[in-house]
């Protein structure tokens, strides 16, 4: 008995020394999730959260993946317009297609959000949702970083998919809520980031029902129901959740809104910034950045008291070793 | 020992024998959801549904509470109208706030749909999403139903308690997909039908974030953002869920567009329709009632073998007995 007992307790010794955080150092930002994690979650104390009000809401772009030197999802439709102008002979000599095409990006964008806007309408619409998430999954199964050559899917935070899993761990419900299109995501969240798909809000095209010939589709139009991005943040999280969340993870003035909303509301809050600021790892930008620009958030930030995330100092490590990337993981 | 597995052997033949689902007669109605619901939760099936799969959507207005003699949510329009005339002096002469206010409510709505989007507006918005909270439970807690007395959320259907509770304890995720309005519906629907706010899809009006002297709010603006109706219902599937479910639950012609594209899927699958048959217990109506009108669906249903429940016939009981309301439950 008393052998049985020795050991029960050197087992529980073992649990308790398992770090749920081994990706982040010691300090101040890793403090600060622990012990909002623990003050929210032990029942009897003022600050205690019932499971059913534990939702975190996390942005995507730059904060759970790496969003230089382009958003995945302009690579995505970059790659899509090339596949699809053999059906398109007019964009030989079409703006902003023709650029693209004679492979030059950066003329193609010189036309700002409008070029955008063709680009993404051009290769997101005029398809059915189930087709659309097809071409999806080819893509991300295949397509390349320009810089790492690493599988886009495999450019995650290997810190941030701890954090999602401790906080799952802690009876939370992880959202994703992007700017990035819902379509384009909901096909690999799950795989990825362990999120399924009605817990990924996003941007969102318009949707037109057609039902003949025994056949019933929903086709993607060239118009935008929603904008989840910097106002539209809270809002999406409205429409889409319904509760207030009691922490949000961001790492751009599109997020300051979310960290806004959800660290105003009553009791205990956790707001937290991913500060791009490792520029041997990863890629060192903030305040004049066109993609991720983070400026106004940061001097929120310290009025607030949202944790900011020194990507250099607080991260042991950046992307998972490809043992432990998602393509790693399924081997 | 024989004594011991006697007891074990007779505690599982009681649990056996606990009918999930006892208001539901015997027939044919009880047999088609037994069946499916055995087929996709059965291991090693052809039509076995993983748990992260089982999507049920239910419509609310006459699929699980009464919508007769006019819905629910038109009743609150009504009487916030009456609660808000001493702010707006101006309603006095104005259609179809005058005839509501001197009790005709049959004139006001002669204006069709106009005079109903007025009032909906009127009574709908202009306020933050949590000061509207308040105002339904305020009014959800005390309004009566005008022909039985009874609280509006005692007018549920019990077979349809007990079918909610039946999916979801063989792992279903049941969602509401409701024309109504999702902001109406969200703070009683856990209390009610056992669904937290974010499984409930339903009509949306435009939000705005506000920021100012550090309060964030978001205001309810008066435009609609998304219709939860006919062809809304599987747009709204997508875009809140993004998945197809395996099991929809509707009453109208309004819910038809859901059931055929939850149908149409692969594999087994479940689409229902409840006919309100029972003059008696409940009210008799279908396909020339201009509330819920249940026409094109019903013609449909047998095409596509989609089961249709008779309200007289399967169900023993409509509305909970006065200890199993929602409000007898809390007590």
């Amino acid at each position: 008995m008393a052998v049985c007992a020795l050991f029960v307790c050197a087992d529980s010794m073992l649990v308790e020394a398992a770090d749920p955080l081994p990706s982040w150092n010691e300090g101040a930002a890793k403090q600060a999730i622990v012990k909002f994690d623990q003050s929210t979650t032990t029942e009897g104390t003022t600050n205690f959260v019932k499971p059913s009000e534990r939702i975190a809401t996390f942005d995507n772009d730059g904060t759970l993946w790496a969003e230089k030197p382009i958003y995945t999802q302009l690579a995505f439709a970059f790659d899509r317009v090339k596949a699809l102008a053999p059906q398109h002979p007019e964009w030989k000599t079409k703006e902003p297609f023709a650029s693209l095409l004679r492979g030059d990006p950066k003329a193609a964008l010189a036309g700002g959000e409008q070029a955008i806007a063709e680009i993404v309408m051009a290769t997101h619409a005029g398809m059915t949702t189930e087709d659309f998430n097809r071409v999806v999954m080819d893509w991300i199964a295949t397509a390349r970083h320009p810089v790492t050559g690493r599988l886009y899917t495999d450019m995650v935070y290997q810190p941030m998919l701890e954090l999602l899993a401790y906080l799952r761990a802690n009876g939370f419900e992880t959202y994703i809520v992007s700017g990035g299109g819902v379509e384009f995501m909901r096909p690999w969240t799950q795989r990825v980031y362990g999120v399924p798909p009605e817990q990924v809000i996003g941007s969102q095209g318009k949707l037109k029902y057609e039902w003949s010939n025994n056949v019933a589709a929903l086709v993607k139009l060239p118009a935008v129901q929603f904008v989840d991005d910097k106002e539209g943040k809270p809002i999406g999280i409205q429409m889409f959740i319904g509760r207030r969340p009691v922490a949000a993870f961001g790492n751009s003035d599109g997020d300051q809104q979310m960290l806004e909303w959800t660290t105003i509301g009553d009791g205990r809050r956790l707001g937290l910034l991913v500060h791009h600021d490792d520029a041997v790892r990863e890629w060192a930008y903030d305040r004049k950045s066109s993609v991720g620009r983070l400026d106004k958030a940061l001097d929120e930030a310290s009025e607030r008291g949202w944790v900011v995330v020194s990507m250099k100092n607080d991260w042991k490590t950046i992307f998972p070793p490809p043992a432990l990337t998602p393509t790693g993981r399924e081997k």
